[in-house]
């Protein structure tokens, strides 16, 4: 940490900086400037946060040095992880050495429309189905979701494919049951900042696919993947899913430099959203390719036997030709980028 | 709603949008332009959305025209609201006709504390009592707040004081504790679009305070709110609190213009909070003054007997010549705008 | 300037940093942390910059602590300026203890239309004169302004009125004629980074009226005017009006907190745009309330006879009943907060 | 374009819009909905412009429909379009077939340090020089380049390397004597709305390298495009080169979707600045992977020989093994993506 004191701080200003942090067990190191004089804390940084250094007479900024996460950070954990999904003999790898496919319906409808989105994933080359049960809604007035019946249906399609669920959960009191029927739970980009949420999550024993909040920067991103981990559970993915910016020609502007950005400080792996990034069809394909060309462990798509007649997010959701050639794109590219298919990797034992 | 076809749109396009519409029992209006045709559809909007429009062959672009709220809107609710908060016999009127201070402490931290700083906020002119006992940190490593037991210090600080008191919950689980204690019940600027909470504190028979998501556009603000009002509770408060921009030197930028936009939108009356926004002391008088002059039915500050040694937020809290100048302001300034004060029209019957 | 070393940074890699400011006369502090090694920086920061201390092997990062600014900031020159415009006999103050209305049409049309609106500008209390001969315009096809003819108009409005004229300057090229019939030159938001504009302005003998770049950070701002400033110009006025965000309901957000933020660092005075930031009428009034409530040291908006004909802008220029408005606004509030009327305090020596 | 009118809109109001629609020869269809009428416009849009629709009583809002630019648009071009840079007998393809590396210094300093940059950027496989002569920046003391020496320097190095130079022009006084010197004249990010200058070079009879303003939508970006197109030059190449947002790991976030939605509605040719969208030399090769996968017609990047001692953007500036890395990227990847290498398709005749 850094305290920068204004030009017009006093001796005995800087001296009551210094006197604070010491009283704390910190050591402050201060330099005179010609301007301003700096002192830079040593010590423990959550020790510092109490003294509120920003209030004292004199003190014209604080700046922060170190990261704030600790658990998530390559630090003290310098190989990337990779987090297996699925049932014990048949987990799937999300990690720096493979590269995996999610795929399914935004919302699940019918147990008719899950099966045939989930054989059209399958097809695709898809190792794991995603598929929201409980949806967050933008609109009190639209679809959201089946519930306890939508786990019911994922689970049976799960037998009836052997894909293991990936499925959203958007209210702490419903962990448990979503624990109960899913493989992997996510928190959606509308709850990254849910502490309790993520508190619950990371207590249910499975593993967790962050999103990032449409307006969170990576660092807060970080934080929230720290709160789940601090709950005992370093099993989490992130999901870049694109950010808010004013460019309205996409619904939101896909960050695929986060991806490079995280892998050189956290652990995690992380895969990407093009579907709800665009909200557009045809730049998913293009979007998928940029993924994994940046590196992306993953990618996650909608899709639907018929689009048409979705009740959520129709027009992002793969069909036909667009989802053949995302599967070619699948095959091609991340082999020359040195990734194995994650289907050729499941842990079965 | 119009549907833009594009420029190439076939006939048998166009007639298929229709056919839809109409299947629906909507009307469609169709007007052939020179390089494209447009679609206008009359009927009841909810029912289009199902239709998935926007995936059809041959549709461009569709505009929603209406706005998608319908409780909170002036639409059919054309005079402005004035909530009430506060137990039976002194209640604070938040509206049109008065101007309202809120103040205290960000966090609760001791009962002390919190007499002190309610004591302040008193001086000050405030009417309710501000205080935060269950705190939605970035960091799972940062002072979380005392939870019911500041909930039970809030509550004695009322009687002591007689000010009604407005806290924030943070999990749809806290709901009925914090209501049992609170006047109002606040749902902060990240649970904005925490649906579960919004249902939650909708049902709990308590004035709620919806502070915007510092990345909500204001039409989503109003779609929380109507998530709110959807179970059954109007007395909802809007506040603004900042969005998030490009610009470094304030924490957020407090959107001013929000307050007008949505009173010309919504009956519900709408606050503002500067500290939050600023994040600086030195900000908070004259963004005050700014939400006065805008015509902000009320301003919500932090204040602090001890900036110094506050456990949350400490570099906002006014405290001293600061709070003084405030004082004054919300004397002087809100008569200019044809406002009374609202201590001057406590419900007392 | 500080230098975060990254924490495996080795005592060479410190010491090459060391060297390196060394070298160009500086004198650098080391404090070692626990985790890392930071290093503060004294002496000439323009000596630092082209160490590229970045590039340098185990730095993390470097962190700016001063101001890049020098002619326009406040440490200098604490005491705030005023800017007089118009000519010898005739020149409005712009500065601290007034306030300055300046009214005008968006684009000059005709004689007839400049007159009229000026005419209007006058009734409402305005002591400057605004109106457009070069337009910029984000289309080829639209309107691009009179130009030379414009500069006509407005000076014989100016005989005719006695307001001076402030125009914008749009290209280096023009700016020795608009020089010559304006009394004040304005850059516009899209040309804030126009650096060679700005360097011509800066060498024209007369005041500038500098807009903030509707996506510049303050610090550029004050940079742009710094730009103005070196080439001997500190007639310098700012005008905030509005910053790109998400936020759809307004054209741009109106970033009041700039006000505040400006004074406290530059001693340049600054007014508000409110017609350009909301564009929409009838958020002009209630935003100039909030731009002379929060410390504006003028307000400059878009009136025009008849908006309906506009070539430009028409949805926010102020007419009839609004105007009227405004004017009753900048009588009253400018008191309340201790400033006179600039129409009081015109200097005629 | 479609006009909606409020919900207590009267039939004068709306037959008063019909009115002035039909007496500038339009056509208006006029679909009266249970909430709002709608009315749909046909005809020549741009004398609509001039009606000011939205000032009309009970006119709630005006939605374009059609794209604002022309020439630059795919609609009566459907072709994309293939640029060619360099000297008649070496001219180098940017179009859809080939893929085009270009690199070199952000500034030229010497003649040395230029080709020596050359020589690493050939060797890389790039086929056009980069280098800036004037140069933009945020402060008046910082390196503003050597001007018409810096354009003796390239025009020397593309004589002894062969390869053909885009440089930048930030004045339209300096137009002419760049275009003598250079192959293609690149607009920077901060003069993308400098309509004076794109007009200056849609005149100047050299193919132009358009980057997109950081704060810009894509359609802002097009009409730039179309000013340079209205003056007669067909050959501008666009730049994505990140956009501002509120991430700051990054110095902007490129926007990698800018590439494919640019390429289904305009037939210019697209490349990627990776360097300057990072800011940071470590994430320029994954981004390079990123804007190849997702089509990008071209990638642009900064080399030096010795970062360490660059007068401009030394951290972005690639060398020795990241460099050879980028030389490997460029190569594999754009046969697996259909494209060739353009040094294969130079058009010497």
């Amino acid at each position: 940490m850094v305290v920068v004191m204004s030009p017009d701080a006093t001796d005995e200003e800087v001296a009551h900086v210094v006197e604070r942090v010491e009283a704390v067990g910190g050591e402050a190191f201060v330099s005179k400037g010609l301007v301003r004089t700096i002192i830079g804390l040593v010590g423990d940084i959550d020790s510092f946060h109490h003294l509120n250094l920003r209030t004292l007479p004199g003190v014209a900024d604080v700046h922060r040095i170190s990261d704030p996460y600790k658990l998530v950070s390559r630090q003290h954990h310098s190989e990337r992880s990779t987090v297996w999904v699925g049932p014990a003999g048949h987990q799937v790898p999300i990690g720096p050495d493979t590269f995996t496919l999610l795929a399914g319906p935004c919302a699940v409808e019918t147990p008719e429309q899950t099966l045939a989105a989930a054989r059209m994933a399958q097809s695709a080359g898809a190792t794991l189905l995603r598929g929201g049960a409980f949806k967050p809604r933008t609109s009190p007035y639209a679809f959201q979701g089946l519930g306890v019946r939508g786990l019911e249906i994922l689970a049976a399609t799960r037998e009836a494919t052997g894909l293991p669920v990936v499925t959203e959960v958007v209210d702490a009191r419903d962990v448990a049951v979503v624990a109960e029927h899913a493989d992997m739970l996510q928190v959606g980009t509308r709850n990254m900042a849910n502490f309790g949420l993520l508190q619950a999550v990371g207590e249910a024993g499975k593993p967790v696919m962050l999103k990032r909040g449409m307006t969170a920067t990576i660092e807060e991103w970080l934080m929230a993947a720290e709160y789940v981990a601090q709950r005992g559970n370093l099993d989490v993915v992130l999901c870049e899913r694109g950010i808010r910016t004013f460019e309205p020609a996409t619904r939101n502007t896909l960050d695929v430099s986060a991806v490079p950005v995280v892998q050189a400080t956290s652990h995690l792996p992380v895969i990407v959203d093009p579907s709800h990034a665009a909200g557009r069809k045809d730049l998913v394909v293009p979007l998928s390719r940029a993924a994994i060309a940046v590196g992306a462990d993953g990618v996650i798509v909608d899709v639907h036997p018929d689009p048409e007649t979705a009740l959520c997010d129709g027009p992002q959701a793969l069909d036909g030709p667009a989802l053949r050639e995302l599967a070619s794109v699948c095959r091609r590219l991340p082999p020359v980028l040195g990734r194995a298919d994650a289907a050729d990797h499941v842990r079965r034992g």
